[in-house]
């Protein structure tokens, strides 16, 4: 198999993009493989600091996920929460008594002065975890949905509304004021960059945040790498979470294509699902190569299935 | 028996008083009790606002208390401090998963600008507390030990280097220009007020923080009520805690007299322990009355007989 020999940036959200990176994690060398990570989602929550994206991939990469639900620790107690129940205290947000661990301690290195990119390179090597997980920025930057409902924090609406509101916009606010990190910039510039991978997460939830941040969008428009998406839409359907719900409420058919189209001029390639094998012919140009594979990941031998596919069609698009 | 008809207030720290006010409460009826607790122990950790008086007296009359160690909630469980472990968090200070439900809720309401006086009373309210317990003030008086290591912060004297390091001297800072709240003050200065308690707590570190408070002490000074404090020191031996350690490092005979001299012309009355009976004559003066009774509190009957033996000395020294 020809893989790429450089390192790899993958852009990823929670969940949908842990089960690739963890593929990704799986195939390529330590140290070959860098996530940058979506931010948007985070919020302050019973005055915790709580960064759900960047803990989903530390978990799942620390083999301590919850696999039946893909985020939040396995082994969890949630004796906190009956606790916190009893006090009048809001649970819509479940935090597992291990899980607080991570934000209470975040919280407090937040509060001392570290950047939160130190704290999750400090998180990753304590957990074991030897991929390294960026935030996208060390600066807030918040997705904001505009929701029939009114504006809505994202974790309001996608917690405690459950994705229920109607979408009718979406916000990253600060982001056009924002910068990535010192480290998020320098993988993007690496001159043995082989490739950038836009895990198959929710674009509008999970990627766009991270390439609302100007300097993130100039870096993946400027780099000489392949830049190759992997659509989370298969046959129509989400995998996971209210991707098509959205797309169909921001008047779009929840379709590969429309993901392509989405990702747009950014893009040198793009995988879709082999049940949307249909479309290949119809979505490629010039520009834009297109390839399909079972993308379903639902073992660790998909996901590394999966992984090799997509690392195998970048390294044939690079220039 | 003759118990005082109106309102009780008592001063008391954690552990050791929480006894007395437990055997208290069983006595008097709701409403008629009230405890004015320290919180010169409070203080912030992991980013949390701590209470351990609060929490210890709270606990005990909600009957949560873990009754094996005097503080802490029974049954609890310790996967948050295991998890806080392997992040490298400090673990010194044991949180249970259970119990840190009171410190992040009172942190949240905190910072959210709740007094600590209504979050106390909304918490007992939910615990089924009926008996009133209050901050000695909202403003924060901090209990710091001067000893032969240097200044230590309560608790960093008193749980993290296990009260080992020897005291020079303590200070109760922001004492002097604090104030308790109104609530305090209207309980100590009721027109049917009829003792004012002092439990059997450590002197030092539980009592004077809260006499430090200008205006309590005052209204202490200024009030009818028989003021009438039961000794902590039985045959020359702390009950529970380092006050026979102190009173050494600090010059003094660890012994019940001491006790009495240390309040001073607080008192009306003084209790000591049956097996201190024979200096009941040598404390007594005309302004101090002095009686014995056993003061060894273990079970809840031991709380009971001790608050009546105490209710019915105040009552016998009323004006």
């Amino acid at each position: 198999m020809n893989k790429p020999s450089g390192s790899v940036a993958v852009l990823s959200g929670g969940v949908g993009g842990a089960k690739l990176v963890l593929g990704l994690s799986r195939v390529l060398s330590d140290g070959q493989l860098t996530v940058i990570a979506n931010t948007g989602d985070d919020f302050e929550h019973l005055g915790l600091a709580i960064s759900p994206d960047l803990d989903t991939l530390t978990y799942t990469l620390a083999g301590e996920v919850n696999t039946e639900t893909g985020w939040g620790l396995r082994d969890e107690s949630w004796r906190f929460m009956e606790a916190l129940a009893q006090l009048g205290g809001e649970t819509w947000f479940r935090l597992g008594d291990r899980d607080l661990a991570t934000h209470v301690e975040r919280t407090r290195r937040l509060a001392a002065g570290e950047r939160l990119t130190e704290i999750t390179r400090d998180f990753c090597r304590r957990l074991g975890v030897a991929t390294r997980i960026l935030p996208m920025s060390d600066q807030a930057v918040r997705t904001r949905v505009s929701t029939d409902r009114g504006p809505l924090d994202f974790q309001h609406y996608f917690v405690r509304e459950q994705a229920a509101p109607e979408v009718i916009g979406l916000d990253y606010v600060g982001a056009s004021d924002s910068s990535p990190s010192d480290e998020v910039l320098e993988v993007l510039r690496k001159a043995d960059l082989s490739a950038i991978i836009i895990a198959p997460s929710n674009p509008y939830l999970s990627i766009d945040p991270i390439l609302a941040i100007p300097a993130i969008k100039e870096a993946i428009r400027g780099t000489n790498a392949p830049v190759v998406a992997v659509s989370p839409i298969v046959h129509g359907i989400a995998i996971k979470g209210p991707t098509a719900k959205i797309m169909s409420e921001l008047g779009l058919t929840a379709s590969a294509d429309n993901i392509a189209r989405h990702y747009d001029e950014l893009l040198d390639g793009f995988i879709l699902d082999s049940t949307d094998g249909n479309m290949v012919a119809e979505i490629e140009t010039s520009a834009l190569k297109v390839t399909s594979c079972d993308t379903i990941m639902r073992s660790l031998e998909d996901k590394i299935r999966v992984a090799n596919a997509t690392l195998e069609f970048a390294d044939s698009l690079s220039r």
